[in-house]
């Protein structure tokens, strides 16, 4: 007996009816997507670490789950982990046969001299020896005498082959070949001695740096590949990858797993799905308001209470400006962002400690508190001597009075000044949206402008836009709330077939047949040992509505009896009539 | 500028088209898995190593994507790697610190004493060393001393310990304090020094295990995970994990991808969807029947020309035994299953090399080209005397007339006896799928009959049947057979609404508020800049049938002129009357 089989941390399984309620939520917001013009694009798990690093920040970098390169990847991370040694070797070699070389011709020539051979001999040299000797077990001694004996063997035909390129090349020797000899010899037993004990230790350095290689400078020798993170740096590189294809602005929808390496706890996974809308290659700010427009329907028809809060990095911007500096943005940005968690008392201190003065924290406060009817005309006079804070102002009204105009229900939509986000891309409009029912206090979604994400992949200056919904919290949320409909069930089966025997068993298979064809779902009950009472039981436990019973005189009869399981009732119907019932009901 | 971003090996992206593509494959089949009862389920992309290795052989084994352990696993592989020289040194430790005591005690009582102190000094003082030098670059002089040091201060309080141990038990000294400490700097004189090599030699032993080791050992120490293989072993974990809420029968249907870490080629992916039904539980022919159905209805609908072939591992088993032993059967199915690739001649190769004389080869090739419509009975006879064998024929002419006696139109099954499949757990039916048309080669289906699969994670005695659609293959042979429907559009936006200038967008935003509100796909053109002409070149290029163009005219009237972008024509029309014709159209 093996052990008991688990599930790695974070990761779930979905039964029957949670995928289908899955389905349900994907399906609305997919709806919803569709009706605002938005078109579908997926894109593998996995990328290339190059095009996931360095875009999630630090900590970020650290929760990516890296695949290991197939095959022998410590062996070449191995043989990868030599070179900052073996290049200096390889100067050494490549000076020493220099040297022998300045020492039997003119030396006024030399630098007319053709390295490609003794390079060569050098390349093998190197190559042939570094995989091997990394994996060998061979005692210093017999390490020495290999190199030494291998060396030897080479180097006479190097000596020859520099003998044949200096006369070929028209040099003079300062001597004749056998003082070449001579002078080769000597080198041999001098030099190449240095060598193998260069050898020697380079491996010894190996292994030393082996013993202290950390993690992360591993990871750079064995991984190539990693999980994707989110959905909005793959779309990136999509873009930019099929630049020539795609017609701008390109509104593109995508619903896919992404993993973290996050440590789990209530509402965050390390699998879970993202929902991302995104307009790419428009500043336009309608595409804002279809955004708002497409998270408010989506949620009214899931019926999770929602808000949507809105704020823009450019009013931020403009906030810092007034209080202490625009340079002082991302410093502001990142201590508000945790208003929730840590308090007004604990930004306080943040700021504090990053030298803004109690008036200042007092005049930032006064700002963020700015509410009421006339919030936006108030804010303005506040932000009077910015004008990028005004522009962001101007941007919030448009999106906002916009939004009030369209006859399109309530939509639950309100700014917060506070609002910041971490990922430091956006640069004009930020939303998030929380849901006001539940327990749940993280996001159930966000998303925010970014003028230039495609340039981290070469592609500048395309403005961009989207929003996520954040699929699994906001199961989590519909689940807590008992918002998920009645008629979403595990099994959809309409009918079972039930039957006594081999005969009655063969009828039911063409009667099956027959609902089938007509777009009932229907299933045969299989085990013909079971009795009639157990294949209802079985369409009980699935909460099959139907079934259908096959006994002899019905089959004789070409008929079969439908019963109501819900109800208990039954009839003696014919096939045809039991599926126009079917059909019906 | 940064380096073009480029995607793993053997991954692809999928743009709107080839999404909307999948998505009609996908739902296709979903629907004929749901008409004959199946349920969803899905799985985590990453499992446990432990589920996934020792399934596929070994070189399934080698083509699992592997997930390295986040954090800093390389630094604990390292120290993991230590123990087993570490025990030994530990071990030693313990019998000298012992062998002190023997001296300073009566040697008739040392067993009686407790040796928690002992052993607690020598576990802080090996823990203590081990993390600390393999990352440090002490050279092994300063190793030396730092370990001499260490050891010299803590032996002085274990002496201390020990001395006072000793009195507080009441047993007798064989002599005095100062004997005890005189007998107590021998030791540390000439065992320390002892000690302290063995450090330094244990650091080298690291080094080396690390310079040495293989990356199919390294594994086993980083990584944990991998991504799924195929469906089917994470099927049978979730059922042995849920065993206890499952209805068996269960008919579960799931479809998500799967990774390998195959040679790229056509047809052949690194990420890769599978659409899987199985029914578990159940060890009726009526599931077979069923499986047989689902392929022929989906594959009917796709209009994907198909044949389904099928064989029974024990009809496989029946013409080992009658040809040379039933303990051949895996020879056989090995060979038989390369028929396509190597041949006739190829495979009779491989059976000689096996061992089969020339009459047994003859025999087996006699049986496996048993045609022609008495097949069956033919067969019958060849297998006359091997129960296992016959027993295989009557399932496959059980399955065999009843599909054919139920009116489904024509089913493309055949049988083919040489038909053998890799996978070992397979023990009843075995079915696989080919295209009839287009040039892919490779099976685009294939699945059977498992007795034992669930047995692996410790539930045995479950039998299974299951089959599975290869949605990429799939994909490839609908592409070059041109079988997609022409309604599958990238973009599904019925309508484009233009505008002049800033009212008339306005203006736009609300007329597109009420198509939307009648379900009718809407986009608003973002940009306020770009003229009509460019602005109805978008909706071309989308391949979006109409156009609502609103001017200044038309908004005063609270109407729109509607434009139907396929036949040129234009109508002046009410947003009511343009809302009811799109509906209608």
């Amino acid at each position: 007996m093996s052990n008991k089989p688990t599930l790695p941390k974070g990761t779930r399984d979905f039964g029957p009816l949670q995928v289908q309620r899955r389905k349900y939520m994907l399906q609305t917001i997919e709806r919803v997507f569709k009706k605002y013009g938005f078109m579908p694009i997926e894109t593998p798990a996995m990328e290339n670490l190059a095009t996931l690093e360095g875009k999630y920040g630090d900590e970020g970098d650290q929760l990516l789950f890296r695949v290991i390169d197939s095959g022998e990847y410590f062996e070449k991370a191995k043989r990868n982990l030599i070179p900052e040694n073996s290049i200096e070797i390889q100067n050494n070699l490549t000076e020493n046969v220099q040297g022998i070389i300045r020492n039997v011709i003119n030396p006024n020539v030399i630098n007319e001299i053709s390295e490609e051979n003794i390079r060569s001999f050098i390349d093998s040299f190197i190559s042939k020896y570094k995989g091997d000797e990394i994996n060998s077990t061979s005692s210093k001694s017999r390490l020495s005498n290999s190199v030494l004996s291998y060396l030897k063997k080479e180097k006479k035909t190097l000596a020859k082959n520099i003998y044949k390129l200096i006369l070929k090349s028209n040099l003079k020797l300062s001597d004749d070949e056998s003082t070449f000899k001579l002078y080769f010899k000597e080198f041999q037993e001098a030099y190449l001695n240095k060598i193998s004990l260069e050898i020697i230790s380079e491996l010894k350095d190996t292994r030393k740096r082996l013993s202290t290689l950390t993690s992360k400078e591993l990871n750079n020798y064995i991984t190539e590949k990693g999980l994707r993170y989110d959905l909005t740096v793959p779309f990136a590189r999509f873009i930019v990858m099929n630049r020539n294809e795609i017609m701008f602005p390109f509104k593109r929808y995508q619903m896919q797993p992404v993993w973290r390496a996050d440590r789990p706890q209530k509402g965050r996974y390390r699998e879970f799905w993202q929902c991302d809308a995104d307009i790419i290659g428009s500043k336009s700010l309608l595409n804002e308001i279809d955004l708002i427009q497409i998270y408010a329907e989506a949620f009214h028809e899931l019926g999770i209470p929602y808000q949507i809060k809105i704020n823009n990095r450019k009013v931020l911007a403009g906030i810092a400006e007034v209080v202490k500096g625009i340079e002082y943005m991302n410093t502001i940005a990142v201590a508000i962002d945790k208003l929730d968690k840590v308090g007004e008392e604990g930004v306080k201190k943040e700021l504090n400690n990053h030298g803004f003065t109690a008036n200042e924290i007092q005049l930032l406060f006064d700002i963020l508190k700015t509410e009421g009817n006339a919030q936006l005309q108030e804010l303005k006079s506040k932000l009077n001597n910015s004008a990028e804070g005004l522009r962001g102002i101007e941007e919030l009204e448009f999106i906002i009075s916009n939004i009030h105009s369209i006859p399109n229900g309530t939509i639950n939509l309100s700014t917060d000044f506070s609002l910041a986000r971490g990922l430091s891309y956006y640069t004009g409009a930020i939303f998030e949206v929380v849901a006001t029912a539940g327990t749940l206090k993280s996001s159930i979604g966000g998303g925010g402008r970014y003028d230039n994400l495609t340039g981290i992949f070469g592609l500048p200056d395309v403005s961009g836009v989207g929003i996520s919904f954040g699929l699994d919290r906001m199961y989590d949320v519909m689940e807590e709330l008992n918002l998920f409909p009645d008629t979403l069930k595990a099994c959809e089966t309409k009918v079972l077939c039930c039957y006594f025997d081999k005969a009655t068993q063969e009828y039911a298979l063409r009667g099956a047949a027959l609902l089938r064809a007509n777009n009932i779902a229907t299933e045969v009950y299989p085990d013909i040992t079971k009795k009639i009472g157990k294949q209802l039981d079985y369409a009980n436990a699935l909460h099959i509505p139907y079934a259908v019973i096959i006994g002899e005189n019905e089959m004789k009869s070409g008929k079969a009896v439908l019963k109501n399981l819900t109800k208990g009732t039954q009839h003696e119907l014919s096939l045809e009539e039991i599926v126009h019932y079917l059909q019906l009901n």
